[in-house]
C-alpha cells in the first residue's frame, strides 16, 4: 500500500470515529504534533488526546495530498459535529513513514481559528 | 520549467527580498490567503501586504515539497529577521498554477505564533 493510500485510509477511520483503526496505522513510538502545541511522544499518550475530542461526527475532507520520498503532504478541510453545528478547520498536515506507519504527524492550523468555533458552539468563554 | 521548480524558485527570491521577481511568479489575478485572515485578491493588493513585511532578511527553509495535478504542497519554517532576532514561523503552504504562474497561495500557520514572537520582538503590546 501506498503512503498515500495510508494516509487516505487514515482519514478514513477519522471520518468513522474509529480509533483503533486509526491507531493501528501508526508507530508505538509516533509524535503527534499540533504545531501550536508541544508535541505528543508515543501511541498511548496520542490516543489520550485523540479521545478527547468528543465529537460527534467527523467530515475530514481531503483537498490535496502529494508525496515525495517518505513524506505525505496534505491540505484539508477539518469538520467536527457537536450537536447540530459543525467545526470547520482549515488545516495542512505532514506525514512521514516507517515500515508502512505513520511515524510523525505534523498539523498547522491556526488555534484562534478552533478556539473561537468551540467556544461559540459550546457557550464556553 | 515543474511547478515544484517555480515554487523554489519563488522562495527563493523572498530569500533574496526581491519582490519584483517575487511578483513576476504570480498571476495579475492571483489570491494571496494567509488562512487565518481574509484572502488577498490581485497582484497589487498583494504586493502592497508583502511590502508591509518591514523584515531586513528573509530565510524561509524548505522542509518538504511535492505536487500532484496542478498543485505544489510545501512544509517550511518561514524565518524573518529584526535586528539580531530572527521570528520562527512554521507553515505549510498550496500552490495552484495557471500558465506557469502562482494563481492561488495558501498559507496554513498559527497567527498567535506569530504574533507572540513579533510582540517580543519590537515590544509591542
Amino acid at each position: 500500500m501506498s503512503n498515500i493510500a495510508i494516509v487516505e485510509q487514515f482519514i478514513a477511520a477519522w471520518n468513522r470515529v474509529d480509533l483503533d483503526a486509526v491507531c493501528a496505522l501508526m508507530t508505538d513510538d509516533v509524535i503527534y504534533h499540533n504545531m501550536p502545541m508541544d508535541p505528543i511522544e508515543g501511541l498511548a499518550a496520542a490516543r489520550q488526546v485523540m479521545e478527547g475530542f468528543k465529537t460527534e461526527q467527523i467530515d475530514w475532507q481531503m483537498l490535496n495530498i502529494s508525496e515525495a520520498g517518505n513524506v505525505v503532504l496534505t491540505e484539508r478541510l477539518d469538520r467536527f459535529r457537536y450537536g447540530d453545528k459543525w467545526l470547520e478547520l482549515p488545516v495542512m498536515g505532514a506525514f512521514e513513514f516507517q515500515d508502512g506507519k505513520i511515524k510523525v504527524w505534523r498539523d498547522y492550523f491556526d488555534m484562534n481559528t478552533y478556539m473561537t468555533q468551540i467556544q461559540a458552539i459550546t457557550g464556553a468563554t
